[in-house]
């Protein structure tokens, strides 16, 4: 049994490094501005779980306010289905034998959804679906500007959900249009615009639908950076948001508060140990790529805008003083063995580095919380 | 228990995705050719363990040449000696007193070194392995170009290898001296010259400190971009590769082989499956930023270079077709369902995405070995 970074009632200053800290009371805060920014608009809310991979999370969050999760991997689902969470789509394809395998015998025993763009994949997931005697909530996934997944919004998309409609083990829920390259988009003006497109077309696509005679009750997306725009579309109806509990480096990056959207907090950190000051004028940390994950920017120095994180490598991070601030710390006054708050430059993938998520209430350790999902790659 | 990749004598096209495999006879050639260029040459092997994080793969290097192998972190360590590999150094900073005591109690059991480049820290390290009643040899990290840890080579150097030769519990072992910041430059020109700095000053130092009455006899160092410089220098006596029985795309933009160096092959790859062909002019694979570390780049897709992977998400690649590849295989002719190889961008991030390595032998799984230190960040 490998040692934990910190046991139940540690302070913050006892807990051993790198380990990713989570603040429950602002996580707590993040949800609730969520759902305080939600009030009366007719949608609901189904967390993505991928960004915290961890039931406890899930469990919450379903106590308060969310109808299900969204998990990205068949694999992630199973590990939030055994720990209880009885409502899940796959926000996205299952392609393969044993994934659809997977997925249908997830179906024995929680409600599940999953995304489509080709036929072919229809008629894989009915097969098995029949063959094994459940039923899978299929949504179409439609190409609403991320240019990622999804099928053309109009025709192809009515064809794919007459497809659905007509398959043995399927039932048609309705529309997966996720805006992802508008989450972050820096300006409020430039995220209405890409948003706007997104439900002109999952409008005129779930119209086209209706008109057919199939009935289209979910049209659902929506992220952190932009959810709101699609809450108040009167088109979508279902919300995937799952940042906005921690918040990263990147989103910070965003233009917030603003048109109603909240300033969600940093509550995810990732604790590191000062392990070098030899060469002069930097200081050298313990908390590198196997801990931060740096594809949407290095970390920042949280508490202290006048040190910057400026190189990662594999076990250590380089951090620099910049001198633009004027602040009372200097790289001079940071000691050999000294903690330091990160800021993970994107959450998701850095939540998926560890084992468990360290939750504070007042800087001392609550309670530690598994990220069972953490690696579910499947 | 979570469903694994693989089974033993499943062919490569059997594996679920993404998952990581290794084409075990090319690791063997890739650790033969360096064994080869090595061959007469006055140095000892301690291959880097970080890279792999696999005992399976050092035990094979152990008996297979290596005198011992390197680890990046003590908890790194303890899984290599927990799986019998028994000598071992962190060739890196041990900071904080709960990792220092695990360093120690690690010392009881199998040959334990560590880096130093404070006195502080001298100072911790003996007053712990005194309390435990233990040995541990310390290395004097010196910064020879990389900018990173170590203290400046010459008269701090030889202060600190001072402090630990009279520290109970301490014996000085020799300079920590790698380059790391040589081993991506792309021409050999370049290497040779960031390197032959770090020679002369590694040199001066060893010689600055047996002048002054201590034995100095170990001078470590060299990555798989640069090891055969070191070794050839009649100054380094211990090697400290580890990408070299993987390589990587990174690796891969070195120019090689040259003056000796040898030609690895790419051994580890990323297999991954078309997930959606929906939009057209590109591919969605289901390996993303969880699946393969981007910090150095884009994984390159094996086997066709006519097809560019050029964007991750998540759980998502976003490959297109380079029309200045003649090649046979278009976007068109790739089927929904089709697995891939990729070349991971960074290798050592990449295997710590994983629990298990997958072993092929003539592309059929010969063995699954875990990945038994991923994760392991004290």
């Amino acid at each position: 049994m490998r040692r934990l970074a910190a046991a139940v009632g540690e302070p913050i200053t006892a807990i051993d490094t790198p380990a990713l800290i989570v603040d429950l009371d602002a996580l707590e805060r993040n949800h609730e501005r969520l759902l305080t920014s939600l009030s009366g608009l007719p949608v609901v809310l189904r967390p993505h779980a991928k960004s915290h991979k961890c039931p406890e999370i899930a469990r919450w969050q379903m106590a308060h306010g969310a109808v299900g999760i969204c998990c990205q991997k068949v694999s992630e689902a199973i590990a939030f289905a055994d720990a209880g969470i009885s409502d899940i789509l796959v926000s996205n394809q299952v392609i393969g034998a044993k994934k659809i395998q997977d997925l249908c015998d997830l179906a024995r025993r929680v409600r599940v959804g999953v995304c489509v763009d080709d036929l072919s994949n229809v008629k894989d997931l009915s097969a098995t679906a029949q063959a094994m005697g459940v039923t899978v909530e299929v949504m179409v996934e439609i190409d609403v500007g991320a240019h990622r997944c999804g099928v053309a919004p109009g025709a192809d998309a009515l064809t794919m959900a007459k497809a659905i409609a007509e398959a043995p083990g399927l039932i048609f829920r309705g529309l997966q249009a996720y805006q992802g390259a508008a989450q972050h988009m820096r300006s409020q003006t430039e995220r209405e615009a890409a948003v706007g497109r997104a439900i002109d077309l999952a409008r005129m696509t779930r119209d086209m639908i209706v008109a057919s005679g199939i009935p289209c009750p979910v049209i659902a997306g929506g992220g952190t950076g932009s959810y709101l725009i699609e809450a108040k579309s009167g088109v979508y109806t279902e919300l995937q948001v799952g940042s906005y509990i921690f918040m990263d480096a990147d989103y910070g990056r965003n233009d917030w508060p603003v048109n109603g959207m909240p300033a969600f907090e940093q509550s995810l950190f990732v604790l590191t140990t000062v392990m070098s000051r030899a060469v002069p004028g930097q200081l050298v940390v313990d908390a590198g790529l196997k801990a931060s994950s740096v594809d949407s920017g290095m970390p920042l120095v949280a508490d202290h805008p006048e040190l910057r994180y400026v190189r990662a490598s594999d076990e250590h991070g380089v951090i620099q003083y910049d001198r633009t601030h004027d602040q009372s710390l200097s790289i001079e006054a940071v000691r050999l063995g000294q903690k330091l708050r990160l800021v993970p430059g994107h959450c998701d993938p850095t939540v998926n580095l560890y084992d468990q998520l360290i939750g504070l209430k007042d800087n001392v350790v609550h309670r530690i919380l598994p990220v069972s999902a953490r690696g579910a790659l499947l």
